[in-house]
Order: structure tokens, then sequence, then C-alpha cells
């Protein structure tokens, strides 16, 4: 991929919106997986939780008992609504921490599971997301061994808010983290993105479009050991959910202080997305997937770890979509279909709250 | 201590009460821990679950990973109030699962957090749960390595719910669980009870008592520890959170299959807790500690156990309130001050929701 020149921007009095410090108050924004939740964890959380916290507060952490390195992650769903086509609350709160352990590169084996159920909602509909975990549990091939029942008064839940841990293993010579990103490094992408956000978006707003756009929820993890398989020295792994593409990409650049280049033709938006991203204005970089994965990979190792994504059906569609570059560290950039550049910024808050 | 007749009961004919199957609703009582929470995770979850899920799914786990066994444990936290005599959710949410961990003789060693956030909860009363959270860590000796965070929108949470996963570590010779429960075991009690549940009824109802009843918050794996230390083989450790005694005592009996016969003038009862049950019209056995552990061990080894907790600041009131008998299998009976005796039954939901 031939590289254009950096774009014409102030990098010296770029300033990265501090919204929490202008509000007293807890607003939807700082659940967007954007600039604000990272700014809540920056400048409340970890200052709060003082020395017992661990630097990074990440996604997943990689904790190490004698011999043994462990993967070790959580995340609570509060999806509306419960139920999307393509998927429910049940299938994100097992894939989605599945997810999370393998962006480490770790084997998912054990996850507990704990509900926050709002007094009044049908045991049925509960029913259904259990049987939903219970089966993306086994598809996944990890077991649910502990768990936890809490209930709320009417009025202060939403029916099901579930919560995930999880445990995986890492193999020895296995070290994938933002930090690790490189320029040069080749940026892929394992399909289509911006399924899962539309598809939550048009059943909760009851929007029809022409063809029904599934969410994508899917549990990663065997793709990324067919990744492994080939040996490469997969550098970082990432599952683009909350704030998309975009947040993933700037998360990581900030993180290696590298910049990012994108090549906006080569990124995959099936008709559906591009079509109600285009009818409610939204941009398809930004918005949440399940079941996709972003990968940072050395030149020299790009083309075999595509095509052993391409050989694996949730990689199917993977493509080259960039290249981490020296330049504007920190930033992420794309070239246009009209030959132009933009910014691709981490976004504020969350265009679509509660997608997960 | 002396064992009096079996109380007069038709066993035959005592069939559990199974309210989940007359209601097609979530009640405040599915989350008390008691019948009602067992029949949801027996009746609902586990065969929603499917071949995925652990039999037991208990409030641990022990899972082996190479030669390192793991306990694994999860819990979410939805206090009301947020703030009590003698604590906050921010302590809870890091001491009970710190206990829940600690109660199969595991080492904590580290703590996920995931919040739940109501939008327009004050960032300031957030700070202070998650300051209460890094103090009960620091204190507690457990790192927090890895989170989540989500917002709902206003009228969807209340203020903030809190999970904590966390792993711990078992040495090889420990095997602490209900089923181990014996005839013949002397049963302990690590302190006073019902101090939790009372001090998070005096705020929430504004009820004002002579004196100020404060939680009994507190991590307890040092207690287990010099528990461990004496070389004792502990049978079952448990830590009688939601339905209090009466719940851990019937869960363990039950799992064991053995009887349980308490002495109910050896159980420490504060003078706070006496007084406010008796205005209330609630039994001390039946509300929550979140400090106190109750201990399976041989008669043997009861003396230099029960010496080792009283030599520990969080056992010092620690007493022998009962033995695990192999009459009426699971069933727990007390014997009264008066001399008479009465059964101690599992509760069907919680006499006081939202305690934890």
């Amino acid at each position: 991929m031939p590289e254009t020149e950096t774009p014409a921007i102030d990098m010296e009095n770029w300033v990265c919106p501090m919204p929490l410090r202008d509000s007293p108050n807890i607003v939807m924004g700082h659940g967007g997986g954007g600039a604000m939740s990272g700014e809540l964890i920056e400048h409340l959380f970890l200052p709060a939780f003082g020395p017992a916290a661990q630097s990074e507060l990440g996604d997943s952490a990689v904790v190490a008992i004698g011999d043994t390195r462990l993967a070790f992650s959580t995340d609570s769903f509060v999806v509306k609504p419960m139920n999307f086509p393509g998927g429910s609350i049940g299938d994100l709160a097992v894939n989605g921490t599945v997810n999370d352990l393998a962006m480490s590169g770790a084997r998912p084996l054990v996850l507990s599971t704990a509900f926050i159920l709002e007094e009044g909602t049908p045991l049925s509909e509960i029913a259904r997301v259990a049987t939903a975990m219970g089966t993306a549990a086994l598809t996944a091939g990890v077991t649910l061994v502990t768990g936890d029942t809490k209930v709320v008064d009417a009025g202060h839940g939403d029916g099901v808010y579930v919560n995930t841990a999880g445990i995986g293993v890492l193999d020895e010579s296995v070290d994938i983290r933002p930090q690790r990103a490189c320029p040069g490094d080749a940026v892929l992408v394992s399909g289509e993105i911006g399924l899962h956000g539309v598809a939550v978006l048009s059943r909760r707003e009851g929007i029809e479009f022409e063809t029904t756009v599934c969410s994508d929820t899917a549990a990663l993890h065997g793709l990324v050991a067919a990744m492994l398989a080939t040996g490469a020295d997969i550098h970082v792994l990432r599952d683009p959910t909350r704030g998309g593409v975009a947040a993933s990409l700037n998360e990581i650049a900030r993180a290696a202080g590298a910049g990012v280049r994108l090549d906006e033709t080569r990124i995959p938006i099936p008709p559906g997305v591009r079509d109600a991203c285009g009818l409610l204005g939204l941009d398809p970089l930004y918005v949440a997937n399940e079941g996709k994965l972003i990968a940072f990979v050395p030149d020299r190792d790009a083309d075999r770890v595509l095509a052993a994504m391409r050989d694996h059906p949730l990689g199917a569609h993977a493509e080259r979509i960039g290249t981490c570059v020296a330049d504007h560290p920190g930033m992420v950039v794309a070239r246009t279909a009209l030959g132009g550049t933009r910014v691709v910024d981490l976004p504020i808050g969350e265009q679509l709250p509660r997608i997960c």
C-alpha cells in the first residue's frame, strides 16, 4: 500500500477534550468506550482506587501465578433491547468476555455469570437469556462455573443486566498488547464492520431497512488460534466494540505512540450498514462490532496472517485496511475514496448508547 | 455439648416449598439467597445453561489449570443505600468477593471491577465508592487489575451497581466445601451475628436505635489463614451473608446430607441487633453478615481452631454454636433458651432485600 503525505493538522495545538471536567454527573457518553470513558478511568477510577489498582485497568489483564500465565477479564452487558437481529444479551455476555480474553492471545476456559434482575421481569425472558448463554458457551467451548443473582426493585433495572468475568490461559511465547503496535505493521480487519450497532439500532428505534442487518456477535478465539498458528509475531489484537474501529485504532495509536493510516476504500462495509449509516448520519467506523477483530502484524507476516484469517469462517472477508506509521503519533488518519485525508478521531462519547 | 432428642417433625411429608413454580415473574425474594434463589438456579439457570454449566454453580468454583488450583468467584452488589453505618457498597464489593474466595480456603490475589452507573449520578458519589474499593483492596492485599464501565439511562439503575470477580490460589492440601460437613463436626461462628443487615436496615428505613449498629464488613482471608495454620482439617467454611446463619447452615446441611443442631444460647448476638430484631420482628439467625464465617471442623480440632480464631482481631468473639449430626439430614434444629427445640428452616426469600 503506497503511503500518502500526512494531513495538514495543527498538531501543536491539538487538545484532547476533557468533558469529564465540565460535568458533575454521569452522562450516557461515559459508557460509550470513547474519550469520556477513558477520562472516567484516568481521572476518577485510577486516582480513587489508588495503589490497589494496576496502572492500566484495561479490557483484560495478564496475571502470573507461578508458571501459569492467566488472562482475566470482565464485562457487564446492558444492551437495549435484550433481543436483536442475530443475537441477544446472552450471546454478547459470553462472546464479549471470550473475545476480551482472546484479544490478549489467551485460550478462554471458564466464565462467571452474575445477574441483576429487575423485579417483575418474566422468568421466561430470563430463561431465554440464560439459554442463549448456555448455547454460546458450548459453541465457544467455555464452562460457566460460578454465579450470582441479585434482584432490584421495579424501576431500578431494565429486565436483565448480565456480568461475565472470564479466565483464559496464555502460552509462554504470546505477547499481544496495544503497546506493541509498531510503524510498518500492517493493520488488518477480520471482516465487514458496523453490523452489531446497526442491528441493535434498527430494533430499538423500530427502523426498517431494505435488508435486515444482523449482529455479528461471535466468539473469536478460534480465529485468533488460526492466526497464531501461522507462527507470525502478532503485535496487537483488539475487538472493536463500543466506539467501533475508530475508538480501537485511536486507543492502540495512543498506547503505542504511533500513528495509523487507513485506506477507507479497503474497509469492508456491507451495503445494509452503509445504507443505514447514510440514512441516520452515522459513520460506520464508529459503529460497534461484536464479532470482528483488528490485528497489527509485521508487514512481512501480513499476507500469511490474512490468508489464515480468510480460511476461517469468521475471517472470510478479512482485509488489510491500513498501516501503522511513525508520523502523527497517537492519531488515526484515513485516505478517503476521493483521495483526500481526514482525521479519524477518538469518539467523545458514543453515538449509540447501550449497544452492549 | 450434650445432645438433645430430635424434634417431633414429620420428615416423610416435609416438602420444600417451590414458589418459583407459582410466579411467572421475578420477585424480590429471588435475590434473597434463600429457597427462591436456590430454585432459580436449580429450575431455571442450570437447565437453561445446559451442558455448558458446571453442575453446582456455587459461590465460588475451583478451577485446575496445569498444576495450579484456582478459586474463582463473582458477586454483584446492589445494596441500598450505598452508604450505611460501618461501610459502603465499595467495601462490600471488595470484601464480599474476597470472602467468597477465602471460604474455599484460597488466598485471594486479583479482582475485576465492573460498574453499571445510572445517568445523572454525581461523579463525587462514584469517586466515593471507588475510593472505598481501593482502600478495602489495599487492606485485603488484593489488586484491582481489570474493569468495565457501562452507563444506563436515568430510571434504569440506582446510582451505582458494582460487580467484582476474583481469583485466588489454593494450596494443594486444602479441600474445603459444604459436602465435607460430617456428623460429629463442631460448628463454629467467628463472632457476633446480624450486624450488617441491621446496619443497612437502620439507615434505609430511618430507624433510630439507642446504639448505632455498624456493619461488620471485613475481609476474612487473614482469619482463614490463621485457622488453616493450626493444621486442623477444616471441612467447611461459609460466610453467612444473604439469608444469614440460617441460610448458610441449611445449605451446608443439604449439600452434605447431614443435620445441624444449634445451641441458641451460645450464638453471639449483640444487644443492638437483639433490640432491633425484637422491635422489627426479625430473627437474628436470618439477618445478613458481611464479616463473619461459619466453620465445620472435626470435634478433635475444635478447641485449637477456636483458640486461633479468638487470637485474630476478626474472631475475638468466636464461639462453638452447635454440632453436625447424623439425625434429620438436611435440617437445622436449634435448642432454644427455654430448653425446647425449633426448626431453623431455609428462608424462602429475604426478610431484608438489597442488603448487599
